[in-house]
């Protein structure tokens, strides 16, 4: 059975926040947006049907439990959720806090600009919350 | 309790393909793209996390039919998925097939161009296609 290993493109691109039952969770290092990833630990999976359903249930309570953190650690008023992967064929799940007057809104944050790099402190300071929020 | 009804802005910009066990499937009127937006028949539902565990696990199981649904219908190399929502607050997921060469490839589809609407014909047969497919 194939190892599970992450990305190149995504772990250039984000932090390592926790591992969840299924997903390794990610922050996007862009300081403009609170932006989880969610990677199902699953080698070779790119679209949701190649998960089994038992696991695709475990990736949808997991997208579930990101997007009411973001929204309770955040209090956005919308939370964004995307699998797109045209770019990073690996199985990937966008998990947003959404606000009006974010860079992007109302359109999607996916191609909108490059990133803004964190300061580390401010990264850290947001990983801590996440990892402490219930 | 209150009765789901589409979101008027959901029912012009596409046209009703079936309903299947949780979400109304509607397929979306622009012709350069073969794209179906499931609308989970719970009324005011917004985020993810409005829905109860067991309904967002049919909701899983119908974002994956649907997607291998278009992958099986077009070949596309990719299906996206999203959850946005930051126009239409009504909880809907895009399910979308993606090619390189598409209008907006490699980046999202949401808020891309102007749609160009089908012609009815080549919209019916496909809808058909869709209701058909196993």
């Amino acid at each position: 059975m194939a190892e599970f290993t992450l990305h190149p493109r995504l772990a250039t691109d984000s932090a390592f926040v926790a591992d969840w039952p299924l997903s390794r969770v990610l922050l996007m290092n862009d300081a403009r947006y609170r932006w989880l990833i969610l990677v199902p630990r699953r080698a070779r999976a790119v679209e949701l049907f190649d998960l089994d359903a038992a696991d695709r249930a475990v990736l949808m309570e997991e997208i579930a439990r990101a997007s009411r953190m973001l929204k309770n650690l955040t209090g956005a008023p919308k939370i964004n959720a995307g699998a797109l992967g045209n770019l990073v064929p690996q199985l990937h799940v966008h998990v947003v806090a959404r606000s009006p007057g974010d860079p992007a809104w109302p359109g999607p944050v996916w191609g909108h600009s490059p990133a803004v790099p964190f300061d580390p402190a401010t990264r850290d300071a947001f990983i801590h919350e996440v990892v402490n929020a219930r």
